[in-house]
């Protein structure tokens, strides 16, 4: 027990993170075509998309889902891939002029700002097929195609209408109106929940996890998740355009509705930090060592600064 | 011998596909939700979009492949969906402003017209996702999970940027450039080929096709996907937009090439019929009661009037 809680202590997210993000960016180099293959325009986009900076928390949480299983955490990287190259559509998306209209992301200029609307657009939806792409590669290879199968329907119900685009159909929807905190977490709970929560069950199911497990896990990650937009919106109110890589203010120049102007920053703040809590308990069925980067990437999640 | 080619003239197509639809129709309505389920507008917009008149013709095509190997093409039905949706979303988005700015499809005001810009790409977007979760369903429930998930690769693949998406890059920066026919045989391959050839192949792996079965289904998909363009190249010279419920003359007005430009009318018209051989006689090594609907598919592609 002591050695258990001396493994969870020593456990360093940040080392975690710096350390494996070089693998999950090899592994997206290896899944996306080459930026000369034609169409090199769009490509191009993909790449530039992809590789602008993000943080890969959800790729993260897919291999850190997988280890809570017990299993080799690079079994699930096309899962990891998958699941970025998604996010990354999404946010090309959610950039157009027809939606927030955003010149800057991840400290550099938007795909259609770079590349032209049209472009954009298709990147976002190659994008998109090369994820599931990714998936059913995975699937056919795999001595456990069920279970791949089973984090692919997961995955892709996580970005549809039920999940991410209905979010960001409800967020779309929401701006210049009044939304009360139960709206404001069921907007959440789709636009950037789901997706991470799929992220941490999708690694379980390829890691071998039984339904109990994936069970926890997505309790874990739809409190994570919502943790994550909390925290998200309190930088929007804090932040530093250099600590954010994008503007701030956006929300609320967009009239969006946030948790701090619904139940102030400090309530906010208490809510993450609950959120947190709730999710590291979530994880107490399963052994210590086996889900640290999961408790780590909780307290990140929580403690980021952009 | 005699009895096959009876059996194959007696086969009337336009009754197959006029029977078949209703199936396919009702399997897609199955797969959707509800236009009531939140967020309804872009429920509303994925339904409106599918049940525009379409022809079904790639749904036919998966349904037609999986016969060719002997199954039961009911359970390629899932398969059939997925092409669809992933079909209709991209005609939404080759709708929108950014791309051609169309307000006419199918007879039908473009969903962009009726739900507004970001609606439409959010609508196109969910239908990809929700094409990639019916393969995925189908995928974890088959008795044959590895012959799905290679189904899932090829389409996935077809729908990507090395396939319709790359076709659709293609096209965009074609508009005003003098291409010659290889490289419209080449744009046309990934735009709208890529994606038929997909549905029969898919139709054949998920009906237990082989790899020789699969190899020659794509030989037909291939002739029959180049056939269909050079005759909507030919309907959009000589149709009516009460005939293709769309406004015709809009490749030229686009400035966009197209076959009858580059070399004439009738050597198109040629051109269709040489394929539409050259489909058939892939053909050659199925049981010909088998391939009637392949056969009579290749017919009606190069026979129709919209």
């Amino acid at each position: 027990m002591a050695d258990e809680s001396a493994a969870t202590a020593a456990f360093d997210v940040r080392q975690h993170m710096e350390s494996t993000r070089p693998r999950i960016d090899a592994a997206l180099d290896g899944v996306l075509p080459r930026a000369d293959d034609l169409p090199a325009s769009l490509h191009a986009a993909m790449r530039h998309s992809v590789f602008a900076g993000g943080k890969r928390l959800r790729p993260l949480l897919v291999l850190a889902g997988s280890r809570a299983c017990g299993a080799d955490p690079e079994l699930a990287m096309p899962a990891a891939c998958a699941v970025e190259l998604i996010h990354t559509y999404s946010l090309i998306h959610d950039d157009l002029p027809a939606f927030d209209d955003e010149e800057l992301r991840r400290g550099q200029p938007t795909a259609h700002v770079v590349f032209g609307e049209t472009i954009a657009i298709l990147a976002g939806d190659a994008l998109q097929a090369l994820a599931f792409e990714a998936m059913a590669r995975a699937t056919a290879a795999s001595d456990d195609p069920a279970a791949w199968a089973e984090a692919n329907v997961e995955m892709a119900r996580a970005a549809g209408s039920l999940g991410m685009c209905g979010g960001q159909t409800l967020d779309v929807e929401a701006v210049g109106k009044t939304l009360d905190v139960e709206a404001l977490r069921q907007l959440h709970a789709w636009k950037t929940g789901a997706l991470l929560t799929a992220s941490v069950v999708c690694g379980g199911l390829v890691g071998g996890g039984d339904a109990t497990a994936a069970a926890a896990l997505r309790t874990y990650g739809d409190a994570v998740g919502l943790a994550f937009q909390v925290v998200d919106d309190l930088l929007d109110v804090s932040g530093t355009a250099a600590e954010l890589g994008k503007n701030p203010g956006g929300d609320a120049a967009r009239e969006q509705p946030t948790f701090p102007a619904l139940i102030g920053v400090e309530a906010s703040r208490a809510e993450a930090c609950r959120l947190r809590d709730e999710a590291v308990t979530a994880l107490d069925g399963f052994a210590p060592t086996d889900v640290a980067p999961l408790r780590g990437l909780a307290e990140y999640i929580v403690s980021r600064s952009k």
